[in-house]
């Protein structure tokens, strides 16, 4: 999720972990990281986020944010305990970068001679630390978000060409996403409608909850409401989403 | 805190707690990292402890640990933010660092030439972004526990003359503590006691909650329990818990 406003997550992430294990298979764990300003806070457990009491507390406790990158995973490669739980962190820049991985690197291992190594034994983290090397290497410093999508753009593709890679990566400034296969967002804006759950019985008048200045973007793998219009990524397209919206360029 | 098996903190938690706002004047934010192996689940909040919904978490939810590492803060340097609240984490060779500092670094800004920056603008996070920098440049990868403790005892005065430098390192296979001014120990072991929190009105019979070779260090700036025999360290002294007790050498 990406904003112009702090907003909590609740009702997304309700519907969202029903599928760590309940309407989905995805129950190898899950993770949630929250940017509040340059400041972070990264949630991971290795229970299913159905049953998981730190997913009750994100379930109940609404904790406002303008980027939030959450993850329920299906095991592949690596095995089911915490230090797999995707998002991984890493600091770079004095900056914190969270990514998430829904996908499979088929025998990739590509060489890490940098500053940045797998605590896991995923082929997600492995890709990420690559990532932030190879960003490392590019730039002497945060770089300009348009900058970094045009390092990413570069980037992306050599990991992809390896397997299914859809991701997220957010510095707190923006979330960038990359769509192999499967990716849809949605851009809500002023008028906000009524919004439906695909994933349980639930639905919230949005209308209700913000201002007709807020913007919100959510980027997922399978829509989570039925009643609204989700846009699909094209295979190898990869999208910034600031302030609320795609950023086009 | 550190154990030879996982252990939960529920119970000091409890107190420790208390003092953030409460039973003492850490109201600032506070912080907790519990080791699972090579993972870690990391909180902060920006809340003072007392009133913090994760807090509440923490008290209520057992989570099992060798190693945790938890933090209240009384603002010196830096803003009342999430980005400012200790303990920091940083990887390095593949393994995550979790640093907590109590005490003040008075006009020290080390240069960081290195890999590791600051996310917020604290004297601690600084001086632990400087600590991992000297010993990414010591070691080509994760060294045995004695040689970190040496490496440590040589970085730690360099750091320790700017000010009050009492802090606490793990990560995930020992505890590593620094004294200044103010650190106690306590190990517990067979036969366990009953103890009495200092800090709320609460005592716990850990001979119910243990089993004979159960070993536990616990490391604190001020005794949590009133009838149990902690150890002061002397000023300049830095130790290292291993398996629960204090390793000598």
């Amino acid at each position: 999720m990406n904003c112009n406003t702090p907003t909590d997550v609740t009702f997304s992430f309700t519907g969202f972990a029903q599928r760590g294990g309940r309407t989905d298979h995805h129950a190898d764990g899950w993770g949630i990281a929250f940017f509040e300003d340059r400041g972070l806070r990264h949630f991971v457990d290795h229970q299913p986020a159905c049953e998981s009491p730190v997913a009750e507390l994100i379930r109940r406790y609404p904790i406002q944010s303008r980027n939030v990158i959450a993850h329920i995973r299906k095991a592949t490669q690596g095995e089911v305990n915490l230090q797999n739980c995707h998002p991984f962190v890493r600091e770079l820049w004095g900056r914190y970068w969270v990514f998430a991985h829904n996908g499979d690197l088929k025998d990739f291992r590509p060489r890490l001679h940098g500053n940045f190594h797998p605590v896991g034994n995923t082929d997600s983290e492995h890709a990420f630390c690559w990532l932030m090397q190879e960003l490392a290497k590019s730039h002497a410093g945060v770089p300009s978000i348009e900058e970094l999508t045009l390092t990413l753009r570069e980037l992306a593709p050599q990991l992809a060409s390896h397997g299914t890679f859809n991701f997220m990566l957010s510095n707190g400034q923006a979330l960038w996403a990359h769509a192999s296969t499967n990716l849809w967002y949605v851009e809500r804006r002023h008028p906000f409608v009524t919004a439906q759950l695909s994933d349980e019985d639930l639905e919230i008048d949005f209308a209700q909850h913000t201002t007709p200045t807020d913007r919100v973007a959510v980027v997922v793998t399978t829509p989570l409401t039925t009643n609204e219009t989700w846009t699909q990524f094209a295979p190898s397209e990869l999208h910034v989403f600031v302030d609320g919206q795609r950023s086009v360029g």
